[in-house]
């Protein structure tokens, strides 16, 4: 099963990358860009069937490993 | 409107990040982790409600700026 684990900065919490790309763009000319955040995604493929053990695994990873509980929210989306 | 920009790499390029996160996840334990792979999601918000202009100008800005042809490959989603 893959499951894919979506990662991003709280609300509040500064997004320095989200904000050195919007400068870069409207630096290049997109005038129209009003604001970029930016998201991490881990694809994770894990050797298992069952929808509950995945799911389970990667928060309990994200927990872990993957996020900062701190200043960040993740979100899982498992696919077959 | 917003135009959500996935950003992966291409395959046999090798996934540092997502090799690191692996050898991690399995030195924690969790020994069902076949694989990682890491994907950069930008959201940008642009001041249009033209879904044909937005999606040019966020091409143009993965050529730009945002992706690297020669290792990465880019899939834009536009949400209202």
């Amino acid at each position: 099963m893959i499951a894919e684990v979506f990662i991003e900065l709280k609300k509040g919490v500064m997004d320095a990358e989200g904000e050195a790309v919007k400068k870069a763009l409207r630096l290049l000319g997109f005038k129209k860009v009003k604001g970029v955040s930016s998201v991490k995604v881990y694809r994770i493929e894990i050797d298992t069937n069952s929808k509950e053990e995945a799911e389970r695994e990667v928060r309990e990873m994200c927990e872990k490993l993957l996020a900062n509980p701190v200043i960040q929210n993740y979100r899982i989306v498992l696919k077959e």
